[in-house]
């Protein structure tokens, strides 16, 4: 099956296509639950090699880097240059017999203190600094590139991976941390405040949510210093109280504390982009990785869908009735 | 279970040991039979890959196959060398997350006509010819590398393998021939005799084949040439007639020609090592590989348990009576 | 001197900016004469390795061709992607020491036939097609990249192994020409005329002539059919007899003629660039590499400035007066 | 004279077979200086690469220092193999252009404390001890490989970064020291001792330095310890008074003292090996290298031929009369 030299992306690229017609054609699940199981064997994380990305990269890879970002996009060679200068870091895990095709990838930032604004990260015109002064490492984006390994995992061995690297060429890193999006939270605000009726909110916000909801995305100038204080609680709420089943609704969320980071800290104006505004009113998110209490945190999160935050956002939510 | 970087070594070590306990705990066989599967999945020819070994690969890898060469043993580097220089070649097969670890290689000697004698390729004094010049591609030996793989099949993808990187660098071959033992003659020919009562051959022979059978192996200038057309004709009929079920007794013709191969013709003083003596007489085989053939001889050979053979093999072994 | 790591770019730059001082200080030639002793010994053919540039190869190396490019100017990633694509070829040669700075690079076109327009290569939209058919090799620019290395020849020895090497990889490549430009005819053409009292041109020419000797360059679309046999003619006249002392006038032909190549056709429109229009009325010229007359070429020139020119430019030329 | 890819390696070797000539032919001598010229240029330091030799390397490199280790002799594999083991390093210097032929190398032992014999460095049978336990880096070996390269330094230039690497791979080492053979003190005992008269020296060193004369080396267990004594000062002696013109007569002292190192200690069955015994009674000497004093050091050296000593050897020394 996996003969010719080309046959693994083939079938990689069959799935992709088998993923698209299977909800009209839902017998042609029990295929693609082999094929899940045969990748799930084949891209076991034992036979991956993580590589680091930079401007020595063959531009065959960086291209698919600028094709594949998916959190934070890239407009050409010069976004994609900026984010691997010496202050940056991208990592990305390849199978050895695709040697070009990266299957996800991450960047980080290695800053002072936890970034709190994704922009100020991006800006192709910021000032390179010295890495070996950075005490943090922030983690601004991370872009699984081949549709057809839906559902194969990748994404907690690259954080890993990429931390232990991290920590052995920079040894004065202090925290790991994210700077994530909040991608459910416009949403789940719509949909819950539709059922309220919408008292809960106030007037200003409300006449926010309903520009949104009708794909009006307004500048981030609009957003008043006075909807900070409701919007905090809101989405502090939102991450901690907000399910679907017994997990968590916002999928980043879910894939963060599943992995056994902490939910840090709220960032108001924290991703002022377009699609900052749309999906979670310019808020972003700082999800931290401490080595000392992952294991413990996973296994709570494994167990009862408890959710490990600072005592800060707990305060928030806690505010919110 | 193989997430750590050694782990596929060491799953193949476990493998290694579980087979040797098979024998007293039979319970084991289907955790035999799941790490088979499993490794079939992972050992999948398509990730494969071919390198060429040459007096340039690391000595990590070359002290591997003076370990494993199981055909015709080297004694040392004096040895290996001779069979890297420039009228051989030897290729090997790895996984890549091994790169250090042989899989299975072969060996070949690039020559004028096919050759018969196996001893003249070994000798480590013998004169290195012009490669340019050869017509013939003579593998003289193939080794699995790897006890703790065994099941999994590697041999056919390799010859194949060979035979292409072979073409494309000397486009004057013309044949492509195995210069390969009769592993099961002595013993076949022991237990057909014994129960025949053993009219059936020479005085001579059985006073040789009684030596062999006592583990009493002679020097192979007693091979008299008187023996010749007696041996000749019983290895002939050995190897078209003798059965393990429906299939050829001998593993090493089961071998070729379950690929396609051709059973071409039998050596007389072919390998006169004392292996070689105590194995089959010194007999030794050629199996020929053409292109245009090879895939109607498997077919029939699967379907049928048809053997292709020389009309020289076929009129031999219909003299046996 | 040289014992940094860094030590042979900083003294390659440290050249570059003597020689921008050197009208100032003329007593520094000696030093630099030194220099270009000593590089000439460095950089000497033995020691340079010659590499091809493809989409594989690191930016770091890329992004210096775009700035180093000087025949045909490129925008950006798009312009150069196209210049290696499948039906292009671009070699370098490095010097050991420097493996992420290019000394001199090459840029070919495999076609069907010879080039006569150089826009139809350039363009990044036009279509990419298979290389195995193409039948000619066309150099269609060659830039040096080291200011600092002026005086150290390159030119040759890169020719003739890009020359090797197309011949290696598509052995159907019949013809090796040039596709080149005449940087000096426009300016020899005003001085020429300016001592004439112009009469010997036409109106229409002298108009242009003084237009773009007024450094007002129009567009292509100006250039009449008209002009063409008038200016084909002194083109003609230009390559073969204006001199510098022995030699041509013209550094370009200088370069391929001493090199053993032949001068081979006139190409009118054959680049429509404004710099094309500005230099040449947007004459080009082909030079072909017959290995079967380089070096009788080379050493006819070398002796006694002989020029190997196809019949119909030298019909062209001698229908000046 | 260099185009050819072979080019530089076989004016190396024309100019090892015009070394051997000069004898003969002394009108030579000008072209000898003419090639070491070249060669000090095109083999400046800035050119060379550092490699680490280990059990990874080619076998076309390994055979060579097989060939080419002029201090400790090598028997084959199993000897090389021992000085490539974890607590052993082994650098050399290559030229870019030819890859495959060291220039020179260098082998070092990491032990806890400085060796005082070689003999129990060398054994291939003793253990391998972890490398991260020492706090010494003992260089038992350094030997040229081209004959054709004399007069061209890179002894120097090695040590230094061979001690760059090792501080970076162990940050742990504090000492850097040689073990060194002292060529020259048993003919300039014998020199010595004639024109004296012999009376200056013990009976039992008169026979036994007569033996030795006369090229019957007795085996190292004929050194009684009445012996000790009377040789460790005269060999003292020997290394700071004895010299050739202003400098020591010691080629290996005359080495490492130019360097800046200092000369340490002496040990008394430090090199028990016949060569060791005929050339200095079995003595070997250590020359520390320390950061701190090796520019002190070379200057004084330089200026003045003052040499770096030990207070103990500089006893040993002044107790001779």
């Amino acid at each position: 099956m996996n003969l010719a030299p080309a046959g693994l992306g083939q079938l990689i690229a069959m799935r992709r296509r088998l993923l698209s017609t299977l909800a009209d054609h839902p017998q042609r699940i029990a295929i693609d639950a082999d094929l899940v199981q045969l990748f799930r064997s084949w891209f076991n994380g034992g036979f991956l090699v993580l590589r680091q990305i930079d401007w020595r990269t063959s531009p065959l890879v960086l291209e698919r880097l600028i094709q594949y970002e998916a959190v934070h996009q890239m407009q050409g060679w010069r976004d994609l240059r900026r984010r691997l200068e010496a202050d940056r870091r991208c990592y990305a895990l390849f199978h050895p017999s695709l040697p070009d095709e990266p299957l996800i990838f991450i960047e980080v930032a290695l800053t002072r203190g936890m970034s709190a604004k994704v922009q100020s990260l991006l800006d192709p015109d910021s000032v390179v600094v010295d890495p070996r002064l950075a005490d943090c490492a922030t983690f601004y984006s991370i872009s699984n590139c081949q549709d057809g390994l839906r559902g194969v995992p990748f994404g907690n061995s690259l954080i890993n991976q990429a931390v232990d690297e991290l920590r052995r060429a920079f040894p004065r890193l202090r925290t790991f941390a994210t700077l994530s999006p909040v991608p459910g939270f416009t949403q789940w605000l719509a949909t819950t405040t539709a059922s309220d009726g919408g008292d809960a909110i106030s007037a200003e916000l409300a006449a926010l949510l309903a520009r949104l909801t009708a794909g009006d995305v307004p500048d981030h100038t609009i957003m008043s210093a006075r909807l900070q204080p409701e919007l905090s609680r809101l989405c502090a709420y939102y991450l901690l109280h907000a399910k679907r089943g017994q997990a968590p609704l916002d999928p980043v969320a879910r894939f963060h504390l599943a992995n056994g980071a902490r939910l840090e800290r709220l960032n108001w104006l924290g991703d002022t982009s377009e699609e900052g505004i749309r999906r979670s009113f310019g808020l972003s998110v700082n999800y931290v990785y401490r080595r000392g209490e992952l294991e413990r945190n996973h296994q709570a999160y494994a167990r009862s869908n408890k959710i490990s935050a600072s005592s800060e956002i707990e305060a928030l939510a806690a505010t919110r009735q």
